[in-house]
């Protein structure tokens, strides 16, 4: 027997209909004779539907208000979830976050987890219950709800196996699990069995479309292993642990960013602190620099290059204007015919020499590469974004298709 | 500087404009230098919206889990107008039932309200902030969320004021109080300043559609005055609170009720325990009789008429049915073409001569009775439904228009 977490997100629980399968899977996963507690989130497109009716009230909506209105979401799922399994023939009990014992700081819309006191949710799994409980939620210690932000549900599952000790972690989805790239683009994707936290993290910050990274974060410190698999569709889906290094892949993924854009910046001075003054401005602002480059100095000026989120590109643009007059910079240059590509492996890390074989790949290809930027698992190349599918596919086969 | 408690109903928060004036009424009632607390309903449609989804999981959804479901209507509104009163310079703390101390037995979806610890009201009151509570549920001393029943908001409204020593507690809905008789049916109709909640109570069982009997019960148990006024119109409303039987009205209000059916079994045998044995039956199958006739005895045989509300016909039927058949009846006849008219005043107590006056009215009519019930502060006659309208319109006239 065996404690099981399992987190079913808003495209599982979006109608009666998927919320009837979500309980028949439970129950059969309790069947089994396991302990089970679920998590839910809201379903569908309730979190957009109640941040639109808060909107019309007012279009900057304070934060505490909107995490008592957006925590009512999950609750739903939750009462309709629990009556599911009890139709069905098990018994459960629901409960919202603030019951469950999640107690987290006050920062309203994005609070973080502080601690997790699961008393109540082990005296009802000892009562043989499947324990329900609303993802996303949790309370500060003024006793308001707040809300974990985006993906919060997948952080509730992962925190409440960690706090339980539970013996598996699962988190349903819409896909199968995690891939070597998006099968959408790339036909010859494979689903990747077993995936280290950090490799995972990479992938969501070079534009794969996997878990939200506060939880996968939450999982590695914690050392807490989970299961991304569907809700839909049978299948072992992917383990994400720690990994030993020797046991990593070189290369277990090649992803694309398309939702990028480049600012330049030329003529800057090249004295100590200008660009310290340029990003200062830009994190002030909130906006996320992804990848820059500073072009070698002559005659003490340089050229400095970055890429921003599309959605951040007039907010950025606006910034370096107002910096670039007041250190005198000659020009500056947005342009959003770019994208981002990325090849990601753990076991990069004991193989030198992968990012020379990731250049010539590209340059196989003809696709010139106009800024580089590495971590120890990840080296992504920003190339005009018409060259994009060309060198998604082409890093693909070389590097995984090749490989296997 | 007096402490007010106000509650809105769903139709006065069914859009957002709605919330919008509610939020505009709220801040005009505090910078009046006022302490406020205001306890809101869920949107417009939002609790049926619910119990819909909730039936199509399972036709008999369990209460608890409905009762979680349903608690989230009112949050939503609470968040909301919370919103709105920021958003219009004044500082608002919302509360779920549960965090504002509303204590209930488990009797979900019908929960009575054991105690308020309105601590935590109290602090904020104390910060200069307008307080708003989510109407219609509480929770449990097994820690569940409970809801109090229909109209379970104006029972919250009331029992806050009662805790909190409110000076006043007002509830607004979309009329402007109560009247004499339904101003739909009767154009003379006249709004009715101050009411005992005797003849409240009374006017509830008879017919008019006016607060929730429970709401109205728990004022008159704790002596709780409330005054019942308009969200959208100017005016002083009515006023609810105990009479001195000398101060009231000989009659107040005239009502009628058309969803009521006489169901008459003929020829039962005349022994002591078979009227008990027929009702005795009905009471098991929760419906609620209403006037009851029993003929004299003729041969030690009798016949006895009851009402009851239309919706429970035909389960009352087929009750009486199966007891007739054992206990020997010749005949069972169903007759839904009643109506039953009545008159309320607490002032009756103290005027003799008052059925009398009201037979003859009929009477005067063409109208024959074939039913009749009192009460101290009631008489009710069963008519034949298509005289209705026109002895509402007579009895208003005698017993209102005249005495005026």
């Amino acid at each position: 027997m065996a404690l099981i977490v399992q987190k079913y997100g808003g495209s599982s629980v979006s109608d009666i209909e998927k919320i009837k399968l979500v309980a028949r899977k439970v129950i059969e996963t309790k069947r089994k004779g396991h302990k089970l507690v679920v998590v839910v989130s809201a379903m569908g497109k309730t979190t957009d539907n109640l941040i639109s009716l808060a909107k019309q009230i007012t279009s900057n909506p304070p934060e505490k208000e909107l995490d008592l209105l957006l925590s009512t979401g999950e609750i739903v799922s939750v009462a309709l979830l629990c009556m599911a399994i009890e139709k069905y023939g098990e018994q459960a009990e629901g409960f919202p976050g603030y019951f469950a014992g999640i107690k987290t700081d006050s920062f309203h819309t994005k609070a973080r987890i502080q601690k997790i006191e699961p008393t109540k949710i082990i005296i009802e799994l000892e009562k043989d219950k499947i324990v329900v409980v609303a993802g996303f939620q949790g309370i500060s210690y003024e006793n308001s709800i707040t809300t974990l932000g985006r993906g919060g549900s997948d952080l509730t599952a992962i925190a409440l196996a960690g706090a339980l000790k539970a013996d598996i972690c699962e988190i349903y989805t819409d896909v199968e699990g995690i891939f070597s790239a998006d099968p959408n683009r790339v036909k010859n994707a494979k689903l990747i069995p077993v995936i280290s936290y950090e490799e995972l993290l990479e992938m969501a910050s070079t534009g794969a479309k996997v878990m939200q990274s506060r939880a996968v974060e939450f999982a590695k410190k914690y050392k807490i292993p989970f299961i991304v698999k569907s809700t839909f569709k049978d299948g072992e889906g992917t383990m994400v642990k720690e990994i030993e290094l020797k046991e990593g892949a070189v290369v277990s993924s090649v992803s694309i960013d398309e939702n990028q854009a480049k600012i330049s910046i030329f003529r800057v001075p090249d004295r100590p602190g200008i660009a310290g003054k340029i990003f200062t401005a830009l994190g002030e602002a909130g906006i996320n620099v992804d990848v820059i480059v500073q072009n070698v100095s002559r005659d003490n000026y340089a050229d400095i290059s970055f890429t921003v989120n599309i959605n951040d590109m007039e907010k950025a643009k606006d910034i370096v204007e107002k910096v670039g007059e007041e250190i005198g910079a000659e020009r500056i240059i947005v342009d959003h015919d770019i994208c981002k590509v990325s090849i990601i492996g753990i076991g990069m890390m004991n193989h030198p020499g992968v990012a020379g074989k990731m250049f010539s790949c590209l340059a196989k290809s003809g696709i010139n590469i106009e800024m580089i930027s590495t971590s120890e698992i990840k080296i992504s190349c920003v190339i005009r974004k018409k060259d994009g599918q060309i060198a998604l596919t082409q890093l693909h086969k070389e590097f995984i298709e090749e490989m296997s």
